[in-house]
């Protein structure tokens, strides 16, 4: 079997051009920009990147972005007080706390103060609970992502057993809600599991997110499966996932590519959850 | 196979005496005793018959309990207002709402309300994200019993794949958190499930919180596996479980039975939360 390797280009094409429109309306509206604020704390490469191209994009889809850029020492109270400060400001949409912070800063003591209604990227705790509880209001950028490039590649997923690998707060755990949400039978696996292969083998869908280039490989799917890759790990210059494709796409029989899979469309959907609130389009 | 069949009496005993000594020092302290107020809309006759273990079992830990039962006709903002006081009357340590609700009242608009520090059976979103996020507060105490059988049993969690039945948000999603939080690899069943059997039968543990008497069979398991039965069925009178215990017994190496297994953890637990916050016994 030779894999549909899927192009997100319709899709980012599709979003991009629906958020021009809206980004104008708002300006029109409101006499300004919608804006954005991202907050990095230390230096983080992956990070950066992801920064740099939220704001590239913020910049074609007439949106403001602004950055704040905090020294590694920054203390919690420090940045919880920023947070607070942003959160607060009329001017400013949503803001971004990037992953991942300095070790002395305790995740759960700063997204405490995040409001829902700004958490565009769901971090806080607040919409955690949503999601968790099946009333999703802002849903981590990756899984609404997810979800929307399986419902314009027609995939289905009620009844189907999906299998994502890595639990991570923006990756593995809201992907694997998203999902139940649309009635899959899900499976969580990280670096404990015993036997990972013999669990991706009985997959219908696999989704990875664990930060290692070529870390899932042909012998670990079922002639037939459906792959999402998730990852984005700098190599030599370039972004590679974490799907060792070039043997993946001869049993796999869907696979999103990295670039241009889903990392377009988590771009495009943080930047719509700001200027439009939670919810996918239809 | 014979199973074990869990005897959960003396854990019961164990966490009924510490409750019964915390429960005299915090009348010693505050010069009152420590309140539960639970609260109830419409008829529900299981919600009803959990009411009254409740109450129950704080009589003889020398607990306070005290009930607001409220007609079906309630109206959300009624309810909303209701619990508002509860949560602020300084005499009330925590508050259940419980479960279910009149299908005219919204879950998410009323358990929003609820403050992390009363919310003793974590149902508001806030407990809800934390237990996502990984910083869990008040666990939903069928979830939080089930962590202490586990390690009262000596049943070993990590890297052992867990296959969860159901998915509600105070029995399936909240257990297979609680596992995935002890390194288990998670399955989340439900009724959407393909070929259900196939999946449980590659499980190590089982747990099954359907609300179907005997609806996990023998043929469902692997040999050697762990079940954990969190059904509550009335049945003539009599409580059974979700298990099909005469022939699950000789075909698991583990069972907790219904009645007699969780269900009183899961009553102390939630009196434990109450009287001493979160957080498992030592
Ligand atoms: N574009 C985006 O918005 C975006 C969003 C999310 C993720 N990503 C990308 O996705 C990747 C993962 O990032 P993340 O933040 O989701 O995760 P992360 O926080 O880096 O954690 C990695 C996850 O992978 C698991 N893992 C590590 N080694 C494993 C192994 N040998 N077998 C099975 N599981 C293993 C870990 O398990 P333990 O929990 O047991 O340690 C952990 O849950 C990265 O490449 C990241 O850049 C991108
Ligand atoms: N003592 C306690 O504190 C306590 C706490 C929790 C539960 N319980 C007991 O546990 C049982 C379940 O209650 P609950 O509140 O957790 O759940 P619930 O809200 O009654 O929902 C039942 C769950 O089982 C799933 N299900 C139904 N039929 C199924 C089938 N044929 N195959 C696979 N899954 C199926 C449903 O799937 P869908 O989501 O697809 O509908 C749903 O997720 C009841 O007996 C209840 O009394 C007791």
């Amino acid at each position: 079997m030779e894999a549909t390797i899927y192009d997100s280009r319709p899709l980012a094409h599709h979003l991009f051009t629906e958020l021009r429109h809206e980004a104008q309306r708002f300006q029109q509206q409101h006499g300004r920009a919608a804006r954005l604020a991202q907050v990095i704390v230390g230096q983080a490469d992956a990070a950066e990147v992801y920064r740099q191209q939220l704001e590239h994009a913020c910049y074609h889809i007439g949106m403001n972005s602004l950055t704040l850029a905090l020294p590694f020492a920054t203390t919690e109270a420090e940045l919880r007080q920023y947070l607070i400060t942003l959160m607060r400001d009329p001017t400013i949409n949503g803001v971004l706390l990037l992953l991942p912070l300095p070790e002395h800063i305790r995740q759960q003591a700063i997204t405490d103060v995040f409001p829902v209604e700004k958490d565009v990227d769901g971090l806080g705790p607040r919409n955690a609970g949503n999601l968790l509880l099946g009333f999703p209001n802002f849903v981590p950028s990756t899984a609404d992502a997810l979800l929307q490039v399986i419902r314009d590649a027609r995939i289905p997923v009620q009844g189907k057993h999906a299998v994502i690998i890595g639990r991570s707060n923006i990756g593995g755990k809201p992907i694997a809600l998203a999902l139940l949400g649309q009635d899959a039978t899900v499976t969580i696996c990280h670096s404990r599991t015993e036997d990972l292969a013999r669990i991706t083998r009985s997959a219908d869908i696999v989704v990875v997110s664990v930060g290692r280039p070529h870390f899932l490989t042909a012998e670990m799917l079922k002639p037939g499966a459906i792959v999402f890759d998730a990852g984005i790990n700098p190599v030599e210059g370039r972004i590679v996932g974490d799907v060792d494709a070039e043997h993946v796409r001869e049993v796999a029989s869907f696979l999103t590519p990295v670039p241009g899979g889903l990392g377009p469309i988590i771009h495009l959907t943080l930047l719509r959850h700001t200027l439009l609130g939670p919810g996918i389009p239809e």
